[in-house]
């Protein structure tokens, strides 16, 4: 029965009896960390061998008899460039391959804007007063992050079931030359599992903004992160359809293997128009040699090829899927009859994204701390830390054990019910 | 007999006779590389086995418990920062440990000057105004190329034997509030192989700048890269001495494994008072999630100690002690009895550092070229590259086999004849 059609009464009872439960789960003394998108060690054993494909000096060198152990490629080794491009369905000229973290690639992008503008014939950033971001929200924390730390003002955009809401993004773009940039994690969205509808992309190409050194930041973060072998979804090619739109400049795409080898030694990639590229590379040329050639080197030997890859990604699938299924069936059984919260059923990417009645979203985690589950902060998927709606929750179920999921997705279930019990209760009065 | 006393006629007979050795040097068809800082294919195999140190899950566990496969550790795992501390001596806490590029390092660290202030408490650069930075010249061109691209003013100041002009920094850092920092290879320093005396590190480490968000950018870039067993230059710990001083935050202190592992695939190090490391570290938490750990662990587990590192730097040193020796011995047989160059003789380092006549620098680099023998570029050694006595070439002899630097010491020796002897021509017309 749903709880917005219970009396007072049968609420408060209701709010003794999960109070009961809850108190069991406090009992236990739960240890538990759902709050950050992590594969776990299971998943990590998966490309344990990549470690090991190289060995001789022989192993060491390119196709074209570059040493990776030496200084040099700027922009990464030709294999690795192919794979990406491959994988990206992005010419290798248009790709720079690079360190282990696609994070620092972003961070690092936005820092050549603010210094040296974002093209060649542009002010720097810093030098041109406010600068404002588009923030499809809820969405990645640590973008935010970026923009907050840089003193980037951001902007809330609403985020809809096929991507973000396209008809803000275009006024606000097309009419405020201070806006600069936008963020998009296109393909299974961090936190809501979208991907951007091919209608959402081709407006994204077309974009004609106020500020001619705009730039979409594009995060192909879960590009090939399938949970389920026959329900994928398909992402249509920014890259392709901002050079049909004569509009070749407008975004950086990046992405990364993180979350597919391993996370803290994995390959990152950018991929932008040759002029954007070319720009690139004339800053990033002072700021290093190159990155690290052997650990690309090790990620060629060991996946082969962007079908390797993608074959791969079964086997991470394989593993993660039961955590995101546990989760939904307990939400099914236990909250879909209460009519309190609603959540998405992501065919990909890392996250559940739960939304509980508004005002409840810190309550609930505050109640799962206490029981010694930590859920991402409550307000952390938008801009400065703060929910509008205090309803949010982001469900990170990779890193822990599958029995431990869903213990935490069963306390979760009874932390939204009691939540949502006392509010029904307090509005009651 | 050197040059300068003799007369036109017999240098015009003597430029004939060099010439013609230099064209037989044109027809040999050369094509050798002595430009940059490279250690050569026999140095990097010293390491190989350091690639196959992590082979099974287990062996990627840091001693506690860390998996450095996966995401964390921003500053670096514990037994590569005690490593590093030891080899510094600088306590583990003071260290962060990144990726492969000390470069990369220095560049992150002027950006957030620029960005953020070198201090929670003070501006921004860019919001300062004109910003300078005092460059000891000859020096490191990639330092220098740092400057001229973020737009820092570059002040040269002369070198001594015994590290930079310390009565000319001292003046300009304590009258001039816009000089913000300045670049020091305090050891075997890049090109000129100088190591700064006692005196100077502790002129450093006292300096009262009037810009109170002034930073010594120290380099220790050949920190055990000595060239022969039992001469070795001693370095004073800038670390140390700033501390005593009530100076802590004045210096970051930088190295790399670049030329002890892999240039390619190295971990580098940045090192600062207590303060100046939370604040960097607060900074780096939106930059990044950590550098690769991977890394760090296969270096750990292959040179297992500071002193470990010490011994491999032996076999380094056996291998490119000879290049040195036959270009010193080629300039001494040569050049000498000419007095027409000088020329530093280091105990360590990558360079050797070469003085030719005033004007003369481009001369003698243009007919190496000619030659098929690449030299750094001629005024490369200096800010904005001009060397104001177009007088200094920096000769890099590691990447090249022997037998080749040793006929590149050869066109070398002809072509500083020919130029000096067509000056002193020119001179007598």
């Amino acid at each position: 029965m749903g709880y917005s059609s219970m009396s007072k009464e049968a609420l408060s009872e209701l709010l003794l009896t999960l109070r009961e439960e809850y108190n069991q789960y406090l009992s236990l003394g739960l240890s538990l960390d759902m709050s950050r998108g992590k594969p776990n060690r299971e998943q990590l054993d998966l490309t344990q061998e990549m470690l090991g494909v190289i060995d001789t000096p022989d192993d060491c060198f390119t196709e074209n008899g570059i040493d990776c152990r030496n200084y040099g490629l700027l922009d990464g080794i030709p294999e690795a460039k192919r794979i990406f491009a491959d994988l990206l369905e992005i010419p290798s000229g248009n790709l720079i391959v690079c360190g282990n973290s696609s994070l620092n690639i972003m961070y690092d992008m936005l820092v050549r804007c603010m210094l040296y503008g974002s093209a060649p014939d542009t002010e720097p950033w810093v030098k041109q007063g406010t600068v404002k971001f588009l923030c499809p929200s809820p969405g990645y924390d640590r973008h935010f992050g970026i923009c907050e730390s840089l003193g980037i003002e951001m902007i809330t955009v609403d985020m809809t079931p096929k991507g973000p809401d396209m008809d803000t993004v275009e006024r606000l773009v097309s009419t405020d030359p201070t806006i600069k940039g936008i963020w998009c994690v296109p393909k299974y969205s961090n936190p809501d599992g979208i991907t951007y509808s091919d209608d959402v992309v081709r407006r994204f190409a077309r974009l004609k903004p106020a500020a001619k050194d705009f730039r979409i930041f594009w995060d192909d973060a879960y590009i090939v992160h399938d949970l389920y072998p026959d329900k994928k979804d398909r992402l249509l090619s920014l890259f392709r359809e901002m050079h049909i739109a004569g509009n070749p400049n407008i975004a950086y795409i990046f992405c990364s293997t993180s979350k597919i080898s391993f996370p803290g030694s994995g390959v990152s990639v950018v991929a932008a128009s040759d002029s954007n590229i070319a720009y690139t590379k004339s800053i990033m040329t002072v700021q290093t040699i190159g990155c690290d050639k052997l650990n690309m080197l090790r990620h060629v030997r060991f996946f082969r090829s962007a079908e390797g890859i993608k074959r791969h990604m079964k086997h991470h699938a394989d593993l993660i899927r039961p955590k995101f299924d546990v989760i939904l069936s307990i939400f099914e059984k236990e909250l879909e009859p209460c009519k309190i919260a609603k959540w998405t059923k992501p065919l990909g990417g890392y996250f559940i994204s739960l939304y509980v009645p508004e005002g409840c979203a810190k309550r609930v985690y505050g109640l799962m701390a206490d029981a010694g589950v930590k859920m991402t902060n409550a307000g952390a998927t938008y801009p400065y830390g703060i929910d509008p709606h205090d309803s949010n929750l982001r469900i990170a179920p990779t890193f822990p054990p599958l029995s431990e999921v869903e213990t935490a997705a069963k306390v979760l279930a009874c932390c939204v019910k009691i939540a949502a019990a006392e509010k029904l209760i307090a509005e009651a009065e």
